[in-house]
């Protein structure tokens, strides 16, 4: 890429959606300098970091990133004691529960990262699946966090949110990234974190529904 | 305070502005179950931890809590090596420079953290004298970021930040913490993160003119 490539931070899972956004960028013939970067927030299937350097040297990402989240943000887990009460609350502390916020903190922390590289383009993968599940994979949430992002900058700069899959269904991007000839058996998506895949996960069976109706047969080893 | 009390979350840094919002919100009477929230984001000060401890005990606070934000999220590191290019801009591994989305990720790690204990109340203590500074001190950014916290919360809540201060000045805050006796030899200033303080950096400056400015006498410890 040369020197003068517009920077800008993907987002990357390691999962088919973020992965179908890096090949799709590359494929557009922008002059982007994609950074990517991955968030180690103690997942279960935290292999997918794994995925995600492999994906993002694959591509010839300008950079890769893997900042870490300590899970305890999630959990709301007390680390110090003061000699106060331990809320109830806390006691529950399992890491693969809903994860409030998390596109909130996710995104945040690429504008951060973005802000050291003089980017003001993120870029994120969140699919119309997505959505019906989840609210902070609505375009709304995002047009008020690129609002609020462009409020809170040190520099009065125009940040963007860039979601171009937000209303394509998962069979779509199965069908694109096969169009551009993404490599799925680098890419992780299997809820368990096993190696191979188990394929009876609730993340699995929806890959391998997304596959069958394009007619196509995923590359990834299944055990 | 009665377990039928209102959860609110505070952001304590252990600084003035927000030991004062806390003495503040137990002189009102309300009935609110304050749990204060530290971020240890490997600030220089870090001491400032062990004033909030100390401070959220001797309040009654609900429960106090320290979260840990890796101060990488803020110097953009690559912490991981996919051979790939490490921008320049990672060099200046410098944590006491202007961290991007600070109060952003603050707020966010608030939010998330209320989600937990069922609170949708947080306060922040942003005074006049900083947002002429940061744009993350305004309240038009509050504003935006309440929005984004409604649109991305996990059930539709309704999240309030409150500002009590934004429009005071820091000799206000001061005025109002001696009416409300708050223990300012428990709070931390000192930019250099000395103890006794130094009384020199701009932190430290700006407190004892706030004090003067008071016909006051700051109770704290200086070299």
């Amino acid at each position: 890429m040369s020197p003068a490539s517009e920077p800008a931070v993907l987002l990357l899972s390691g999962g088919m959606d973020s992965t179908t956004l890096l090949w799709h960028l590359r494929a557009e013939g922008r002059d982007l300098a994609v950074h990517t970067l991955s968030i180690d927030y103690g997942q279960r299937h935290r292999v997918e970091l794994e995925s995600a350097a492999a994906l993002s040297a694959r591509a010839g990402a300008a950079s890769h990133r893997v900042l870490p989240l300590d899970p305890a943000a999630f959990v709301g887990t007390p680390l110090t004691d003061a000699g106060l009460d331990v809320p109830a609350a806390s006691e529950d502390r399992q890491i693969d529960t809903v994860v409030p916020f998390r596109n909130l903190l996710f995104v945040t922390l690429a504008a951060a990262c973005a802000e050291g590289l003089g980017a003001t383009d993120l870029y994120i993968a969140p699919v119309r699946d997505d959505y019906e599940a989840y609210r902070d994979c609505r375009r709304e949430f995002y047009d008020s966090l690129e609002r609020t992002l462009r409020l809170g900058a040190a520099r009065d700069a125009a940040f963007r949110i860039h979601t171009p899959f937000v209303e394509r269904a998962k069979t779509e991007i199965v069908a694109l990234g096969i169009g551009l000839k993404v490599p799925w058996e680098l890419t992780h998506t299997c809820y368990t974190g096993r190696r191979p895949a188990c394929g009876r996960c609730d993340a699995c069976s929806e890959r391998l529904a997304a596959f069958a109706a394009n007619g196509a047969v995923d590359p990834l080893a299944y055990e």
